[in-house]
């Protein structure tokens, strides 16, 4: 007997993106956190928070913040579950549902996590690739039937969002749950919400690492049907939330103002950058983000994803490159501020002279 | 098809101890947290935290934090592995090693969190009891030869630990990993760090919840063969450790010497508590961590522990009752101040003139 278990040995582990060192002067348009600092209220609960409480464990169910989360969904608190982050909420979907024989569905390219939860639990996974432009293929994945099935709206990395009567078409078409991961909601025009509220086998996945501009504090939560979350209940960890971050969390859900307003400046940066990288010549998709998906023109020359990837490296302007089938002539890039994003375009225009 | 896996649906919960809300007047003796206040350098870590760090993703590592216990255990950086918890790392070992046909072993009594991890990933949990006098049952632990061992050690809730010897005759004796759950390892004269060093199956797990004062920030670490924890890592989160946390925790690791007068000082009044206990006719076993086990004596009757337990909530002392096999006639009850545990002693002396 070894000491682990085979499909464990065999995966590999998932890569986030790059962490500068502290300090580091880069322009950091590669893992999709908001260029704006988060609310003052949160960051008035940061200072205001007693330490001596921590020598007590933490509220197990994170209720002042689900409280919050609740306020602002307009759902009973029980329809609300806290996590270490959106991915630790992942984490405990995969493992209440898949196994060998059971699978996991999704369509690609995707936040490649799923796959890395899937082969974690050695589950069978399906990957549907999506239409050209990014098109849901809806009756494969109604035809997989998958005991989960993820659908990231907004997708990463395309920024785009599958029409929500489709979304509705494949709650109805599968026996298993249905996972919208909305990390990116914030920056879009709709979102899942009222197909939650209607299907039970519908469950939403929310994050304060994006539009609450909170990554470093690890909180996500999940909205669902009661007796979809009782079941994620019994994998939960028993303390996922810290008591820092289910006050500073709670905090920011109540500054919804502070929020929209960071994240319809985004958006506004977001048409800029659009407009400037399509300037140049890529092909950008329209993005429901707060990031967008360049495809390099063939006029360009080979691997010029990659090459321009490493060149902005250089000057220390971060974007994310996957070296993956469908995505090698593409970079997936932030949206900074209106500074950043315009030092980043004349970066790429210099890069492209030469 | 139905929505979860079979083992999700028939498992319970674990329920952790009691959370009295916040302000609530109370004498918490449930949980075994630290009755003195986190060091004045974690308090100040924190009061200096910056909110706006919390805008960027958290070091996937938390290198900070685990330098600072590196050099705290004079073992390179690599021999440690953050988590939101130990909690969290027992899931990742689980996760990791266990699954159908590859076994989780334990003694009991003990942290009742193995089995419900095990029940998570289907995988046969054996469970051998401890002696009477909570000895290691060695040779049916090696008999057994379980994917995963795990050893409390001091175990709860019995508070004793298992010799250091056995713990070495169990790591070359089984094929699988052996896991030391430190946890209350500060408060005990011995620990298995050694062991650690010399096999590469043997991991050891702390917590910065019990000798730190910390429960409320969820920390906790892996002291393993870096092979051991490569593989870990594989199933990691991919931050598991939020800015704040990793801060706190790397201070307060930098603050030894209060760690240490704390404990020193929880070690006398534990053995206070337990003259106090024994005093009053309970049996208690000898302790190597933060709480007691003290068995009623047949004399107080039928259900004297949860009459006592009872009793002892509606005066506003909670202690922890497990209506379980071999426990029944039990509590175990976390090593407070001198104040506190004089008052505990006082009101059982009370309930029990009745």
């Amino acid at each position: 007997m070894t000491m682990y278990r085979k499909n464990i040995k065999e995966m590999a582990a998932y890569v986030p993106g790059e962490q500068p060192a502290p300090g580091a002067k880069v322009i950091k348009l590669n893992t999709n956190e908001n260029p704006y600092p988060p609310s003052p209220r949160a960051m008035e609960a940061l200072r205001e928070f007693d330490g001596r409480r921590l020598r007590q464990y933490s509220d197990p169910h994170a209720s002042a913040f689900c409280q919050a989360a609740a306020e602002v969904h307009g759902v009973p608190c029980e329809w609300i579950l806290a996590g270490n982050g959106s991915d630790d909420l992942l984490a405990m979907i995969v493992l209440a549902c898949a196994e060998p024989g059971r699978k996991v569905v999704y369509p690609t390219p995707t936040y490649v996590l799923y796959r890395t939860l899937a082969q974690m639990q050695a589950a069978p996974f399906v990957e549907v690739p999506y239409g050209p432009d990014f098109e849901l293929p809806l009756e494969q994945l109604i035809c997989e039937n998958g005991a989960v099935t993820f659908i990231a709206r907004p997708n990463s990395p395309s920024g785009t969002s599958a029409p929500l009567e489709q979304i509705e078409a494949l709650a109805r078409g599968v026996c298993g749950l249905v996972v919208l991961d909305e990390a990116y909601a914030d920056f879009s025009h709709d979102n899942g919400l009222e197909l939650v509220k209607r299907y039970q086998n519908v469950v939403a996945l929310r994050t304060l690492s994006k539009g609450y501009s909170l990554a470093g504090l690890r909180l996500g939560y999940a909205v669902g049907n009661p007796s979809v979350l009782a079941m994620l209940n019994k994998v939960k960890d028993s303390y996922p939330v810290d008591a820092v971050a289910c006050a500073v969390g709670a905090a920011a859900m109540g500054d919804q103002e502070y929020m929209s307003k960071c994240a319809c400046v985004v958006r506004s940066s977001r048409a800029k950058l659009l407009e400037g990288l399509s300037g140049l010549g890529f092909r950008v998709w329209p993005s429901e983000s707060n990031f967008v998906l360049a495809q390099a023109a063939a006029c360009m020359g080979n691997c010029a994803a990659q090459r321009i990837y490493d060149r902005l490296k250089r000057e220390g302007i971060l974007v994310r490159y996957f070296k993956e089938p469908l995505l090698e002539d593409k970079l997936r890039i932030t949206v900074g501020t209106d500074e950043q994003n315009a030092t980043l375009i004349a970066a790429i225009a210099k890069i492209l002279e030469c």
